[in-house]
């Protein structure tokens, strides 16, 4: 009799089919490419074929081409909403074909991202933490018969090697040897407090909406002790050159103000952020977003 | 041996892995937010956090901004081909941050629509019928860590609440509180004959190809009796002006009709359109579509 | 005790649920509905409904309007990175309601393609092989309810009939009777070598970037024994009317040449392009991509 329920035991995990037992982890998309063309399906294509219960998840495929800093900064953006185990694989390649490395990315959130070592982690190094970085050994890690191509790392290695670790048929050690605890960084105005006046960068626009980003983070605003309906003036520049200059109020909506109206306020992200109240700021005054465009506040009196 | 054998289901109840015996409704998520910044993954990030099995789909994120009406208009549009206990999630939210309720609507197709109550449900309320109306008791429902977050309740507050009723970690009931059975909305012209003539809204552009599609459907057309090639006399205003006048036949396919000449036909909804056979009827005569714009059909005889 | 025995295997398949034994296919779908309406999600809805366990993707939804042959491009493109057994769903259909036919074609390597056959097929047809063409039986594979409607056979035909097949709740036997072994296929001009010259078509660009991708191969440029470096002198017409004549290295990479400088590369499709490093060559040279696009590239020594 115990023989006969072992037997049955085993036959129940072997009716348990595999594809239920495997990690369910995310594999997130960010590329240049666009939505116009077959490039992105390829990459998704790759990975169903590596494992047909993969979870693939789009982050943008609109990053504006060759633009690095803009794929930093929708990794930034968008992993701390992403579970430990996630992985993230971002293609935004300028120098492909060059001796760029192509790297695993294991922050200390335990989040992994699959990518070219070209900037694109500059804000989740600094964010998240560098845990460890490994080159991929594309002796393995790289689609069979792929050998020839010079042009699409995107398919051929990134994609490929992101949905093996995202569905753990290798593990973070099988991606390559380790390399030195640093990634390749692109120069920016960190947020600082300097005799009452705040300064930082403005990575992004919320572009749907003509929003001002910065990177001035709630806990450094808090230090100046800023009231609801306060009065803040405003300088924004282009590397050195002034671009606006303005008041507006801290407001916790944006119905605060009247239509058209500036306002101050922290986004979604937590951080100080400029806008008009149902019109683009960054239109209206022709200021944009990037490594070299800084914002300086202060209040008013 | 009865033991042993309760025993064994027991084990094998065990063995079922919980996320297969979960429900699988779709959540499918609207917003304006469009496809370029991280805010769309942002959402998805924490559905997938809820459940890794959670099964994502996106509507569109191309809403114009701010766009209630057409929230409300491709909610219409594509909810009747999803199933019973599909979790619509629509983000047009203009007045986020002011007292615009927070609301779940069960249809009585058996459907929630998660949304802010600003005129989104306007028109899923008149086509699917309202169940029950609810209000998202935020002191529950909201992610962990995001009360001081003013402005991104697509994320905190909509999406979190969506994915736990789509993947039934809360109940109905668990949302919040029953609100009256009613829902903001927006005023139209609602479809009538009178004297032969025929009288709607034009709600929405099939947008891609420039048709018009009003909100006057195939039962309502049948009363005027049409057969197919009979030539309609066609007036569309926007609010009160005359914009279009003109004559087209009804037809069943496009090729009925030259290149660049008008028709009427049924659209995949079954409601009376106007289209030009491959050209952009909307372009070509500057009408559009909206609350305010009207179109007046009859027989030319 | 035997029986008992077989009793618990009974119930241990009983309690397998059954989406865990049905096929998990890909349902790839295509159209040139674009992404700001619903009418995607509605093709969605429609599979989802058939099977809440099926594995949507999306190929592209941003065809041109009406254009056929970058349908049949895009299929040609993704469909080698996806496996055996695809469903790929192409909807790019200006004859609708003419009497085209509606085909599922079943490729020599193993994949399905549901879609009007009016040239969709052009490319997939040469370049996978054709095994068996089948039309689509509107008796039964139709959406129920649908029997009314005219235009929409995306939703009502294509993703009813591709959602069955992906979810294995047809055969490919029953979408209905087999056909000759052939589909409607687009002139183009094939890829040719005489006397030293490269003959070609343009079929696409890589419109994200602005590079040309011709038909041409690495097969047939290798017999003119291509050496990194070595120039090429290339012409390019628009039917029989030259619109850029203009010479270009063989490179490896896109940093071979200068910003802004011409090279001839091969694709991720090992097939042979023209590109400005970090600009737009077509934009440029106002040159572009299609059935009548041709190339000619010989040594220019």
């Amino acid at each position: 009799m115990k023989n006969k329920l072992n037997n049955i035991f085993l036959l129940i995990f072997a009716l348990i089919p595999t594809p239920f037992v495997i990690a369910n982890n995310a594999m997130v998309i960010q590329t240049d490419f666009g939505l116009k063309d077959g490039a992105v399906s390829e990459m998704q294509g790759i990975a169903f074929t590596i494992d047909h219960n993969i979870k693939i998840y789009n982050l943008t495929h609109e990053i504006p081409t060759y633009n690095i800093w803009e794929a930093s900064y929708r990794l930034y953006q968008a992993a701390p909403y992403w579970p430990k185990g996630t992985v993230f694989v971002s293609v935004v390649d300028p120098g492909v074909g060059t001796n760029r490395k192509s790297v695993v990315l294991l922050t200390k959130s335990g989040q992994y991202f699959v990518t070219p070592d070209n900037g694109t982690l500059t804000l989740v190094a600094s964010s998240l933490g560098i845990d460890t970085v490994r080159e991929i050994d594309e002796t393995t890690n790289r689609r069979t018969g792929s050998e020839k191509s010079y042009t699409f790392h995107g398919r051929d290695v990134y994609a490929y090697t992101a949905a093996k670790l995202a569905t753990e048929k290798i593990t973070f050690e099988q991606v390559g040897k380790k390399l030195p605890q640093q990634v390749v960084k692109i120069a920016y105005q960190k947020p600082i407090l300097v005799d009452g006046v705040l300064k930082g960068n403005i990575p992004v626009l919320d572009i749907q909406y003509g929003n001002l980003w910065s990177n001035i983070d709630n806990n450094l605003f808090k230090k100046l002790n800023p009231k609801l309906g306060e009065t803040f003036c405003i300088t924004i520049k282009d590397d050195d050159k002034v671009q606006y200059s303005g008041k507006a109020p801290y407001a916790n909506t944006f119905g605060y103000v009247n239509k058209g109206e500036p306002l101050v306020y922290l986004n979604s992200l937590m951080n100080v952020s400029v806008a008009l109240n149902m019109d683009s700021f960054s239109q209206k005054n022709q200021v944009f977003s990037g490594p070299k465009w800084n914002i300086e506040m202060k209040k008013c009196n």
